[in-house]
């Protein structure tokens, strides 16, 4: 794969898009970061497969430099795994030493110090002045020095995160300005203002038994004002914008995959030889070992008795140094014996020439290699794990999985019992009975947050665990299953008491007179009016719950987990894996689109987490962690499918969202069927039911009411037929005509926004015109 | 891309699975057609692309044979369009004198006769006796012989076919066992049995103005009980079912086009270098000479003043016919000049040595393929169309498919407009009047079938024409746009009457009283009773229109067009593209897949066709068409993402269709919110409104009624207020709730097959096991 001898320029379009593109450059100069240019932009080499036959085709100027860093570190990395250590077991590479404890560690070094005087210029400096650096945030990525220097995979995780960024800034600029069109239009809406007129005297029933008293509407008009800035007709906008955004993110994510891919010549690279990981071999040693009563004695024994004597330690101290791309092996400070002596100084000889001889090898090897394989899987067809073998690591995945989720389900529940509860003990003492709710709600939604926190970080270990359990084959699959493990019960964490609060809270509570009661006495929780709710629809508290976890998820994470943890990493020398790295802000994704409705100010604030997130990973990645061994790979993988798994279902969740949160639909039904002159006069009355307080269930009456005038009837929040009607407190028919038009609300906006995805998805090609010229 | 020589085994799994196989192979033995083993179904040669150079890889015992038919005709082909018949055009190979009208065909020769004696055998005649007769309808299609004789596109057309046709035969028996539980369960049908006994006197208003007289409901049993076989709860699991099938059948077909790609190799091919059409280049030459007083004028009049000299025709009349691989080339009798002399005698002298030497060229033409492209890319810029010159034939296009459309939709009003002043005329007459609607119904759905058919053909031509207007730049784009164009239209056309009859007809009626009125007096059409629509849920009339349309398309499209007009074209002397074949199939899984909710025989009706159409389209290709080019494609390419969108879109229609057209809801929400005891006993009272018919509009009552007794109030089906409620005729609570429900219903229905289709989509991995081993 490295580069030959001919180039030719990428055509730039015609005369007016050239010139607009040039004064673009000029004006974007700044904010380029000063590295060598690697000449790509304009001209491309052609590139062929790297073979010895054909020397002639490249143009080698000096055989030190012609493979980059990355790529001599990767044949570095190659050689250790391929060479065997044993006769018998043709796999005792690097990796096994490392799994079996001979060795603690191999990593490449780095290129020399980062902070270092002026002089003498290296690329991890020039990565950490024009990159790592809190300095320039404000600059783009010098993505194909990252290439260079962290190798392929580190170089799309970077790029990915600078596109996702600065794909951010336009629906940051627009949330703004849905959030200032809600600030500028909260004087006009016409709901907020009738609940705060003191002179409609809608008295609201009491909100817990006994000890509540009758109320006011008009003393809920702070908050019913501050709903206002989230439940506009602009957010409604907002929301299919930002279906169409995730859709044109993911579509322009896949052209610059494409077009990095093709700059950096991964186009036509096959899949790596997949090797099986040594956890692997070893279960299998062990499933052949039990089944030694069968044909397959023999052989067997002569691979156990081997390999039993392979694994017994000896004393050893030396560190082994390859000064052809800078390797370190930390040998662990164990007893080992002769067999790897062989195997270490073979190790030693490694120089330039071996790289040449060692690539030319590994494309002879790679055309017959499916030959090989398939004729060892003819010859050894026991030397596999078959259904029967992995069904308990299967059976224990799915048990722990369902476990876990079932463990944050209880908590979330657990949470919402201590809601109850708390604020049931707390109004019956008068001294605090005043700020019940605001304590409540608060200590609740704070003990959300560091619940969900620590699960974090019990569900990464925990999924790690189970993947170890389910014993896959490869490396890649063993990280496929654990980035979907992972990632499943995480997002289910981060999201329940979310979809608690939008979607459940304040809808089982029943009615005055027949209240739900859960726990001998204690009434469900309603959708509480100290954060706004009730009255002004429930979209308030659901923003408050989501900006509260979404903001201190980041803000701790970042600072403490991304800043004070890699100091101990470096400390206690345990090596971070790269692709784990877009958890978080996947799960971030997830903020952004799937509750866009309620919070139009999410793309803003993931927008600041980013610009800090994409420095602090660069200074981690470039000061303080071991370099990561170069990964070549042509995509990000299965983040892909689960970012636009996240993409398709926020277009449901937004649609509930604004049909079943929000009073979005009721204001328009009222609107255009209710009201008498087509505006929202009146609306506030429409959507209060009357109770007769005579009908009031024994003992739950107020009981000492302080309420200044007598009290015949009261109202609640909800569309049921009146006291006087022939069948009293059942859902009226408006209630069902609203809930069909927000069904068909749901209906239409999903299917819309859908076609309308597939609409963007087709409209912009995968790969961009320039390069498929 | 030929077979070198070693070889290996495709495993067959263990033990139990490996008896399993064998057994079925064993007992399918007699569907399996005789044709010799092409071995590859357990041993897999190693390929690798030919080249020259290494031809001590392959495994060469003649020279004749070693290049398969197919492959010989393609690199014949190959050279052929790249055989430069002047100096200044290099793009003039046999496409180019074929679009100029120089010569009228090419095209590879058949390999003997396929009714010639028994001792002389060949492949047509093995293709003929095994597969390109209805005799032989019940045996698997010799697939890779298939391929071998006629190319991958054709060979992956009949795979598709073949598998669709398999895929058919489940459900095909499920569907008749949903019928025939329709058919066992018909006594027990509450509704039918409540409608057709006579002492339940429904007294129905009448369905039209003046002539018609208010009638019993009784009258219409027969047609409610026939309406229960298609409207009842196995629909439901059944169009559920269909739409997994839809997601597993797309699966399916992509995992045997990856083992089919695996032993056709086909997995490594690159795109086919791509040329420009000679439409596409002769618009270039146009545009470059408009603009000859700009820079480029030079070289655009050496160029065009050449090809204007190649044009001018001449006398020939001898046919080029190339022995190695049969392929004829067919002279127009028309005048052409010297220049072609040269190119014409370099035609016939290619051998098999020309071939191999062809291929090394190609090879290495392939690898510097881009570089060249790309140089002559920079080179004249302006050799090609910019979105300028496009966008009058893109305008164009936009216009036409929308006329087209609106052509579609008017004559589906039309029709309608018939429907209801020919009903209207027909009562006035008293001896015409008993069987007004039969007439009506059965002659307007012949109108439509008829129209559909017509302009099907219409359409075909439309696209064809509207795409040539694109000038797209290569023939695969063409084909693909082409295709994408032409089943738009054609699907608008064969579906806008069914999508009319599901969601639109007998909506719009008004009420007893506030009829809605077209055209001075004539009322908006009834979902008409003769068909049994009205009291038995509307989905009886939908499943008609739809059976009619499709047999009636099936059985006229395969018998007049596919066996009357191959005559007329191998008697024209016509080709056919095969690339248009599987559209009639892809409009059949429409019909298959969309409104099976409302007719589950869909899928048998679907399956006999298809047992015809394969030996049809079989024999055609064998025995009437000329021989097509081979061509060499990896997948069937668009139409794969037509079948998915189709397959997506079913989802929604039949949630539609359950949800709106059939009585399935409103049957659940009685049983369980209105019924007393849980049955449905009552339920066809409670969907019948009451009207006070004093308040008939003056003029509209019956004139001269025979009806036995008082009338007072008649019934009409709709959830309305009664004449005595405060608001009368308003839609009323029950309108409303049954709404919600089949709105909740769409939803459900449509996000749960959703999410079950992308958990089939993810559990079947789309690279078989045995393959990716």
């Amino acid at each position: 794969m490295p580069t030959g001898s001919k180039t030719y320029e990428i055509k730039a379009g015609g005369g007016i898009a050239k010139r607009f593109s040039a004064a673009l450059q000029k004006l974007s100069s700044p904010l380029q970061p000063r590295v060598p240019e690697h000449s790509n932009n304009k001209m491309k080499n052609l590139s062929y497969p790297f073979s010895r036959e054909k020397m002639y085709l490249y143009n080698i100027q000096e055989k030190d430099t012609f493979f980059d860093n990355a790529t001599r570190s990767r044949i570095v990395h190659e050689i250790l795994k391929r060479t065997a250590c044993s006769r018998a077991n043709n796999t005792m590479g690097i990796n096994s030493l490392i799994a079996n404890n001979i060795y603690e560690a191999a990593y490449p070094l780095h290129d020399g110090e980062y902070n270092s005087p002026e002089d003498d210029m290296n690329d991890r400096k020039l990565l950490y002045q024009e990159w790592a650096r809190y300095g320039v945030f404000y600059k783009f990525q010098p993505i194909d020095l990252i290439r260079k220097y962290f190798g392929e995979k580190i170089g799309l995780y970077f790029a990915w995160l600078g596109l996702y960024t600065s794909f951010l800034i336009p629906s940051s600029v627009i949330g703004v300005i849905v959030f200032l069109y809600g600030c500028a239009t909260i004087e006009e809406d016409i709901p907020s203002r009738e609940m705060c007129d003191q002179q409609n005297a809608f008295i609201m029933c009491p909100l817990c038994d006994k000890s509540c008293d009758y109320w006011n509407l008009s003393s809920a008009c702070g908050t019913a004002r501050a709903s206002h800035l989230f439940d506009n007709p602009a957010t409604v906008f907002f929301s299919i914008f930002m279906a169409l955004w995730a859709t044109m993110f993911l579509e322009n994510w896949k052209r610059l995959q494409m077009r990095l891919g093709y700059f950096w010549d991964l186009t036509g690279i096959e899949e790596e030889e997949e090797h099986s990981r040594p956890e692997y071999e070893t279960k299998v040693r062990e499933k052949m070992l039990k089944e030694s009563n069968k044909s397959a004695v023999q052989k067997l024994q002569t691979n156990t008795t081997e390999s039993g004597n392979e694994h017994r330690p000896e004393e050893r101290n030396s560190g082994v140094y390859l000064r052809a791309t800078g390797k370190a092996l930390v040998r662990k400070s164990r007893q080992n014996e002769a067999p790897f002596e062989r195997c270490e100084s073979s190790l030693e000889v490694i120089s330039f020439g071996d790289i040449l001889q060692f690539r030319e090898d590994t494309e002879l090897k790679g055309m017959w290699k499916r030959n090989v394989t398939e004729m060892q899987g003819v010859e050894d067809d026991e030397d596999k794990l078959t259904w029967k073998d992995r069904f308990p690591g299967y059976l224990m995945n799915f048990a722990s999985i369902l476990f876990m989720i079932a463990l944050t389900f209880s908590i979330v529940f657990g949470v919402i019992v201590y809601r109850i509860t708390t604020a049931a003990a707390l109004s019956l003492n008068k001294a605090t009975r005043s700020n019940v709710r605001v304590t409540v709600t608060a200590t609740a939604v704070i003990i959300n947050l560091v619940v969900i926190l620590i699960l974090d970080e019990i569900y990464g270990a925990v999924a790690n665990w189970l993947t170890k359990i389910e014993v896959p084959k490869t490396e890649q699959t063993f990280e496929e299953r654990l980035i979907l493990k992972a990632f499943l019960l995480k997002f289910v964490n981060a999201y329940s008491p979310i979809f608690y609060v939008a979607f459940f809270k304040g809808r089982f509570v029943g009615r005055p007179g027949s209240y739900v009661y859960v726990f001998d006495g204690y009434r469900m929780e309603e959708a509480s009016t100290a954060t706004g709710c009730a009255p002004g629809g429930c979209l308030m508290e659901l923003c408050i719950q989501l900006s509260i976890i979404m903001l201190g998820k980041q803000l701790i994470q970042n600072n403490i987990f991304e800043i004070g943890v890699p100091y101990m990493i470096t400390v206690g020398r345990v090596s971070v894996s790269p692709s784990h790295a877009p958890r978080v802000s996947v799960i971030q994704f997830g903020f952004v689109t799937l509750f866009v409705a309620s919070f139009p100010l999410a793309p803003v604030f993931a927008l600041l987490n980013n610009v800090i997130e994409v420095r602090l990973d660069a200074k981690k990645f470039v000061t303080e962690l071991r370099r990561p061994d170069a990964v070549r790979t042509k995509d990000i993988g299965i983040w892909f499918d689960i970012l636009s798994g996240i993409g398709k279902f926020s277009v449901i969740s937004n649609a509930f969202v604004i049909a079943i949160t929000s009073d979005f639909i009721p204001r328009l039904v009222y609107q255009y069927s209710y009201s008498h002159n087509g505006t929202l006069h009146g609306f506030v009355n429409h959507t209060l039911s009357f109770f007769n307080v005579s009908q009031l269930k024994e003992g739950t009456q107020p009981e000492n009411s302080q309420f200044d005038q007598e009290v015949q009837f009261c109202r609640f929040k909800d569309y049921r037929e009146p006291p006087w009607a022939p069948n009293p407190y059942e859902f009226s028919k408006q209630y069902w005509f609203v809930l069909s038009a927000r069904l068909a609300f749901v209906i239409i906006f999903q299917n819309l926004v859908m076609f309308l995805s597939v609409l963007v998805d087709w409209m912009i090609p995968d790969i961009p015109t320039d390069i498929s010229d």
